[in-house]
């Protein structure tokens, strides 16, 4: 049975220690940790900084696989604009400076690299930001040199980190999401044909970001079967009849019962989990199911709690024993 | 029986007399005039030339009932970039200095409107454009604010074009389409709200826009029946089943079998018509069904003839009959 | 093939001399004649008029195979109110005290028969009415003394009228319909049993009062086949998805868009008619398939004209040669 | 969290405290009793009574919220027959003359109004009965007028009711429900306007009456979002293929495997309660979630306690931090 | 309540005393043994092993209802090839004649009868095999004389087994699936009336092997309701959509991603038990459910215990009121 | 537009030229000649033979792309028993030793190919047979050895055949199929593999025999786009509900109502065309759409009439013009 985590990223606004008594209370083995917030703080995290993160978790008896840097990372290759403010370090949008912006937050990511490593942990997630997603669906159409040259820029961009990351063994795993470079299988694909196929380069998978979409997302899973570094558990609604609002999202903010979709805590929504535990164990996923909880509606301790244990009730075991030698038998 | 009538935009590469010869050749009724190409240019429209224009159609017994300004109208609150040189006629594009381009599209789409009174018409339909819709699913996030902003925008660069329009009996009629101030329900009744519900703004209804994102696009008709200024028939297909490319596109071009929907002839998409026709027969929609062809996959002759065939054999007459009396009889 | 008739229900505002005319420009085959207005009056259908009757028809190359008492046929067992009068002849309705009234309308459907077998037919359509319709959903609970008791009403009032029928070689056909003693299978089931399985007694197979119920219609034709005396062809569309007025109606009036459920011009509702042709054919139903055109939302002559070519569009001739010996070579 | 009331009218056989010492051990926190039985006896109701019910409520840990008057409420504006004798009391009943009936039951339903301010409560949910549900499905039709007189009837026999609810404070809450003046959206709607929506009447929602007709039962609690006063937790399955009974039942007893919909055991049926608790959370509804278990397949005590349990399990708290606070950081 | 057991086929590989200790462990009931491995031998089982074997089963308190003979009974009416080998005991294989390993086989069955008996149960599950399943799709066709000389073999073969079992109080339940004489409702009803409906043949119900073909199996529960001995609970699973390989299986094993249908633990398919569950109520089926836990993905200790849980927390006690009691009180 | 033939398997009991003169009627373009009946007789295909079975072609203007040899074919790797007499020629049959019926089907089609070189075409499509369809699901299980050996042996036969092909130009087109050694995509996959991916083989694509079984036959298309050498156009029915027959077909006759599928005359079964006729575009397929018409419930003149009339209204023209160029002008 795989671990189950907890990410952190919905939590940034307590204390990380508070985070750990409730996650353990919850019943999690471990957390996600977000680079925001004072979860990890990579512009301190030293070596004194991550042994005390350590020890801190170790305290809860909660274990540690990975850290996100989503809100750095979509800087790297952005289009910046004022929005970047609200989410980034101030040693990171400085004068805000777009070029400048994205070179900080490249050198932010490579830090966040090595912290991982000081950590003892070889994933880093996150997202990359894109310089083209904005042509999503656009009129007056975007030429096709247009939408090539946004993948070279993500490839430009990324390259150097990620060969940073290869030299110590740590690997980078985007979160396949609408506004990054990859939000489909067929970005997804894309994505990783412009940086070579990249040995660093894989996915923190989360059906949630796919299933509204109408992207099978666990055809996802067997596609990119080496290159799954790290998964999400996250749950989402989506109508089944037409509706006012429709998956474009009418401008309408998130837990608005008119829009078309919204995240739901685990089991309450449409992703179905059965499938891609059974897609996991068949590419052999051994890492953690982190939990992503995110649902406008609910109570989130009382979410975190019940989507631990819905985890728990959901994931399994492979089978001890070969099925032939079973079915030979009856 | 509505009149059928075919939208010129597709055929923008041909002589609008070629075009009229096709078209009444195929069996339709009138022509939407796209005002792009040389079918109809607003900068020569005086009265000389849109008597030349309507004498060409009379020529061919074609009826004319509208034009249509998408490209300019574009132009008009939208942020303009490299992507609008390829749309818009040099005169309005000049130096592509943004605000510059925008405030000659709205005088152009002014100008648009006393064409049409020349023509002995009162709809213009068009696209506005949307300062906005790039934070249509944006991260980081966009603010409540910002939102707001770009409806105040769209408000503020349309009314002067609706005041001058109501002045000469005119109508603008917005085709509600992704990259618009209004691409679903919510959308457009708030941006009928930003105008504080201006007279002369409607819409031109199009289904094809609101299918494949699941907006009821029947409901639409019920829900704006004072404000359907003209009708689109347009079909599009869309995947039932889960995908490798999502309804965000994928970044994928028209046409590829990879994306989850692309335009398609009339009739061999999923766009539930016969639901259309008895809607616009309850609010008594009496305009003419506007054919707009466009199917990547399609010799556009034999589907624009096929589409003719199509409307005819779907519309029908409203019952002559009070149902009560029947009933009783029976 | 079989000949395709329409039922003139519809149409008894007008004289039986222009429904003919009509009829046979819209293509049919021939006429099943409704017992109202003044296409087939029982009161005055001696042999000349029966006679004359044919002749007309003749006249216009129509064929006659049954005529049709809905409205005489509901008072035999109804509970009869003030409803009744508005569809009754003043010589039935009277003093409108219900026994007499339900006992003068068995005596006119006696007479349907005998004019019937002067017309040279020997089926007879209708309706019969029923005392416990009004306890199709009942608080306070109907007992089920009171239910059989319904039965028992309408066996006893109509098993005069079928041993009559019998003997002068008439069927009477129901067509199960709400408000009806029989609406479904069980109750169609009930209904013939509760006569004995009288041989004068069976259905007209009306697909349009089945299929919004959930009733399975096809399953229908193959639990009643030697009982299926004759067929109409009715289409209906009804809400896939949930609606503000559900299945019963909501007191609102056919045509209203907010209805569960409407009558349409053939092929434009949602009955299945390909499956009903087969099931038609694997019972050797041979008789005519009678169009009863009913579309609150449509002019009704481009209606019926329609549907006639829908109905000769989908019929079929069986198969002329063996299937095993086609196999068999390929 | 709400609160979880168990509805007394499927337990009236039993005495009032032997209910409560099952309730109260299947996990229960209140009661919604039912006038009937022994469990609140209106004729009885004074303040001795009244104190003696809580009392004994208090004794098993129970609290109530609202008191039940379907049987007599049934009677107000009924249309009066032999059924109604079993289920009102003979004081009610007497000469079983309807008039006197109607008048009798109008006074008994002020009472309980009277007893539930008593009782320390506010709401009063029931039945009104309706002079025209016999003509859901009406042939010969029902005309208009018809129709707006059985409204009529109804504002006319529950305004003084209502008036006098309003002076003591109390409201009542019709359960909508086929037999009942509303049955879905649109006669809900037209039964408010038909009392100039008078505040002492609002619903007593229960999706159980909704959903197998067809009727959209989340867009009822949005539509009267100020109206809902108490909320019924009832389950129902329905056939999802066509069948041998349809909707209307075929006169088959509840529990018979041939019905179209029956009654179920929460989560053994149809309705989606994920969407009902979103929905009501929306609204901000704080009343109790009250379970009426109705299953005529199953033993009721291992329903009822399997009932709470799901309840329990569904229901969640809102979210104690603002949305946008959280997405901020990530 | 029924009783829950499990079928210890899946478990053959290890000695029964380990199985009953585990059965035990995850809460079962009972077993139903499989007549291989060491769980119940045939050629062993005089009165001593008989009582030896109930002994065991006690001393871990689990009951026992019947034993299964499908590896055996498979041999019975099959064509006799390599494969067989693997699947019988040497005694019965022998030198592998196929009319020899036929004759083996029948009186091996007759045995299992008599084991039953002095076991003290009276049913015996198995499969039949049959000569023709390999007609199942045949091309070149098979003729409906070669079908009817499968039935007759059946029959010949079997109803000497049968008349044994009545002597002796027993009956045989073939489990309905691929590869046997019967496989779904229709050929189910034909192996009946080919054995002239011998009382001692009847079905051991399994949904497993119906759903994934598109077979009505709570149907089948009403169709055979006196013939339902006894039932499997065993899940499966089947594509919704279309795919590489499909229902005939590509040739490709059980547990393969890309396969159409696998077998599942209980509440991982697409098996509605909650319909079973209320069918085998109204044909009051009093015996075990027995789970026959398969799932090729999936530890099967854990499976188990899961599975056990699932269908007691399904299954549920019939309502021991009276239904229309509770009705006339509400 | 492509070119519309009519395969002349289900006409073989009628003569040649009857058979053109029917197909000339309906309005075929040309005929797909069966080796079968006296249609094209291999033992006879000399030069002369096959010169005057083109001029019979030419008489009626009807083109030739291919013949068919599905009956011989199917021999070359079966498993031969009696039911191959009755489709195979004397000369062929034999005494009927398997080994030898086998050997002389090989040698009849190579005979075919140089038959088909004769005749000026390139292409023959047929069916293959297989040793291992019995095993498709197989209890007592196939070891995956079987599996392989039945591929194994049906490369050791076809290879000499697809070589001599080769050298002469000619293709052989198996028309996937349950019975053959390819039946859906995974197997089809298989057969090539086995093959080394010899270039004389490939697929007369069929839909009706996949889309009942489960397997996306529009996928199929894009899966093997350089193999699709031919292309029938025959439709199919299946249940969308469960039934009493699953899809293994209960040993139950074409035609009979009780089958869960059933092929169909075109248009009238649930094969979507237009997406085959989409893909079949996408991948630049320019040979024929040949019908193949079986529907054992209908006249086959007539139903192979408006089969021609059906693919001729689907089928379209490619788009003469660049889809972006039409895009950006609008």
């Amino acid at each position: 049975m795989r671990l189950v985590t907890l990410f952190t990223g919905q939590w940034a606004d307590l204390d990380l220690e508070a985070v750990c008594r409730k996650a353990s209370g919850f019943g999690y083995d471990g957390l996600e940790l977000a680079c925001w917030g004072n979860h990890m703080e990579i512009n301190k995290a030293d070596d004194a900084y991550c042994a005390s993160r350590k020890k801190l978790l170790d305290k809860y008896r909660l274990k540690l696989f990975s850290i996100s840097t989503h809100l750095v990372g979509q800087a790297v290759c952005d289009n910046i604009d004022i929005r970047h403010k609200s989410i980034l370090p101030d040693y990171i949008w400085g004068d805000g400076d777009p070029e400048g912006v994205r070179q900080r937050a490249a050198r932010e990511v490579i830090a966040t690299g090595h912290a991982a490593k000081r950590l003892g942990i070889n994933t880093v997630n996150g997202f990359t930001g894109s310089s083209i997603w904005q042509y999503m669906y656009s009129f007056p159409p975007a030429s096709e040199e247009m939408i090539n040259q946004g993948f070279a820029d993500f490839a430009r961009r990324w390259k150097p980190i990620l060969d940073e990351y290869q030299k110590i063994g740590v690997k980078f795993a985007l979160e396949v999401h609408p506004t990054e470079i990859a939000f489909d299988i067929v970005s997804a694909e894309r994505a990783l044909a412009a940086l070579d196929y990249h040995p660093a380069f894989g996915f923190n998978y989360d059906p949630s970001h796919l299933g509204y979409q109408g992207v099978d997302y666990v055809e996802f899973i067997y596609r990119f079967k080496d290159r799954i570094f790290h998964v999400h558990m996250k749950d989402v609604y989506w109508k089944e009849n037409p509706w006012s609002v429709g998956v474009f999202g009418g401008h309408v903010p998130f837990g608005d019962p008119r829009r078309y979709w919204n995240f739901r805590s685990l089991g309450r929504g449409y992703i179905q989990f059965e499938e891609i535990i059974r897609a996991l164990n068949d590419i052999h996923y051994e890492g953690p199911l982190s939990v992503e909880w995110e649902d406008s509606a609910m109570d989130r301790e009382a979410g975190a709690a019940e989507s631990c244990d819905f985890v728990r009730d959901l994931d399994f075991k492979l089978s001890g024993i070969a099925f032939d030698a079973a079915f030979e038998k009856k």
